[in-house]
């Protein structure tokens, strides 16, 4: 499989829903495979909060492979020999597409705090500008889980004709009050931390001490990620064997975990990244500037594929299955197909259980 | 009703779990009606983590009346015309039992870390002493929701002479790895809070700046008290009407209320005591000292009476299922009555939903 990873740079401005202009701004991206000569074999991998565009393969020296790396390949169900993939990162990110901690142009001074909101609108559009560079004018289909899959949504009812499938899953059609909740927590604890500073502090990529804020923002999002049996599975009552029952700060496994994620997370991720990145997620509503979710999903005329999973603390099923009913009401039944999929997993299912929905993204692929 | 708050103190040691003493001790309670001459008509109502021995009535000038007031008073499902009501606020509390804020004896400095772990044994013998000390050596019955119901379940296998039923709401008998995530989030941001002092802050009393980590903490919590479709139905998508939706800082009303909640908890909780109860929370396990769970269970030889809510996020419903499963497997199924309660609310539905479950109580108290 051919990789290559690229930053495209662009100096025209990019309008955003709030009202302000990101400019100019770049977009790091990474693709798969070789695009035909014709152009018709893109599909687009969006990814989730704190993804990036590396969504398959291995760097030289890299532990570990892209973080959808199990489904896009040669001969994978994403695949490679066939179709050309694209995953960009989003603005806002801190994988080397602009955000908080680019220079604020003409200054070389960073963004920080004065970077604008961006909502998943905004990410959706940078994306198709830089398509639109690569001289892409259509793609066989947009597939992302979480907020990726909140990017895929608002392609079909914003770029209606851009791309002839979206597979969303584990994601929304609007982001609820729950999930609002285990962000306002994350955010809190970050907004909250003396190392923050307001947004002042150094870098993130200094391995240092500080952080505690993000790195217990983490362990909020890590319970919404997993599932009560997931978390059962996975560790039981199990004690670390060094730490004393009685002791307070004795830890079970589950504690040991969380500490271990948590810590090693603030090493790779961006506090404002995750502040900016959490706020679109908040505020993403597909019926925002429509009368409502009919009137917003009447814009779609390309094939939906819907997937959930059952045991999503975040994103509920219910609340996938929600598009679904409403494309029915909207007579488009024959556009969209959900599946519910049985998973003990939670949220981390679209990463992890790949086996369960690779044939159902091959055969949305096919049709 | 006749109400009547007191504390009582022992100099006789007590014997923790953990093989530490606490000495002396003292153990705040709050009593409704009147007891019977001959001593039978006792209730026992245990807490949950953050409440008191304040179950019910309302002080002069207090805004709210105690947490359980609806099912207990005059005519009330718990009737204090007929029973004679304690509750008793655990050691480790911060409303008047000896907790880590009191003095270490024979010094007159507070313990503050140095304080023991309890467990919900502990907390329970405890309770067993000051009944002993007060002549009464029998109750008709002990009721608690969340860690209230650890009590009582505590009580109905440690103590299997002492009361005829045992009611438990919301609760488990184990507490599982979901939970103890929730806790953890609470704890590692309480601990990481610079102003915590490693446990030699100030005064939790003294409203200040600070105590962040608790109200953080406290964030975390209430997610697991609520559940989705109870946040859904209080908050929707509402946003704060002088907030931006653009400005990074701008609230949804679900964060408004989590941040108000928060804020305010920590004018009235001690983060040390949130620390030491949570981890009585963390290692409860009816399990433990016995081989198994049907081997702890097979010293119940009273009445059980659980009672489970569908929405609740942090002890789910087949927990407490668990307990009944293990009776009928002891022959023990006549002992036992176990009924899931259809409710929105989550976790809170026991402090909230009372309508929904009071006649259960009323039918057990009966029988």
């Amino acid at each position: 499989m051919k990789i290559e990873t690229k930053v495209e740079k662009f100096t025209d401005p990019l309008y955003l829903e709030s009202g302000r202009i990101l400019e100019p701004y770049e977009l790091a991206y990474e693709t798969y495979g070789q695009l035909s000569h014709d152009k018709s074999n893109v599909i687009v991998v969006c990814h989730a909060l704190t993804g990036s565009h590396h969504a398959a393969g291995r760097y030289e020296g890299e532990r570990k492979a892209g973080w959808w790396d199990g489904i896009i390949g040669d001969g994978k169900a994403i695949d490679t020999t066939k179709y050309f993939v694209i995953c960009v990162n989003v603005i806002g990110s801190c994988f080397g597409s602009t955000g908080p901690l680019s220079p604020k142009y003409p200054s070389a001074k960073e963004y920080r705090l004065q970077f604008p909101v961006i909502t998943i609108s905004d990410m959706v559009k940078a994306q198709r500008n830089l398509f639109d560079r690569l001289g892409i004018h259509h793609a066989e289909a947009i597939i992302g889980g979480s907020m990726g899959g909140m990017q895929a949504l608002c392609f079909a009812i914003e770029h209606p004709n851009f791309a002839k499938r979206h597979i969303m899953l584990a994601s929304t059609y609007a982001t609820q009050p729950w999930a609002i909740a285990f962000n306002k927590v994350a955010r809190e604890a970050i907004i909250k931390d003396p190392t923050f500073k307001n947004g002042e502090y150094g870098s993130y990529k200094i391995k240092q001490e500080g952080f505690n804020g993000l790195s217990i923002g983490r362990m909020a999002g890590h319970i919404s990620y997993l599932s009560p049996h997931s978390m059962q599975e996975k560790f039981g009552k199990a004690y670390d064997e060094k730490d004393g029952l009685y002791d307070l700060f004795g830890r079970y496994q589950v504690e040991k975990y969380l500490d271990y994620n948590s810590r090693n997370f603030v090493t790779w991720f961006d506090p404002l990244s995750f502040l900016y990145i959490t706020k679109a997620i908040n505020i993403f509503d597909a019926m925002r500037n429509y009368d409502s979710l009919e009137d917003s999903l009447s814009r779609i005329n390309s094939k939906i594929t819907l997937i959930s999973f059952k045991a999503d603390m975040l994103f509920l099923p219910q609340e996938m299955k929600h598009i679904e009913d409403t494309m029915i009401k909207l007579n488009k039944a024959h556009l969209c197909d959900y599946t519910e999929i049985e998973s003990d997993y939670g949220h981390d299912a679209f990463l992890v259980e790949l086996p369960k929905f690779e044939e159902i993204i091959m055969r949305a692929l096919e049709r």
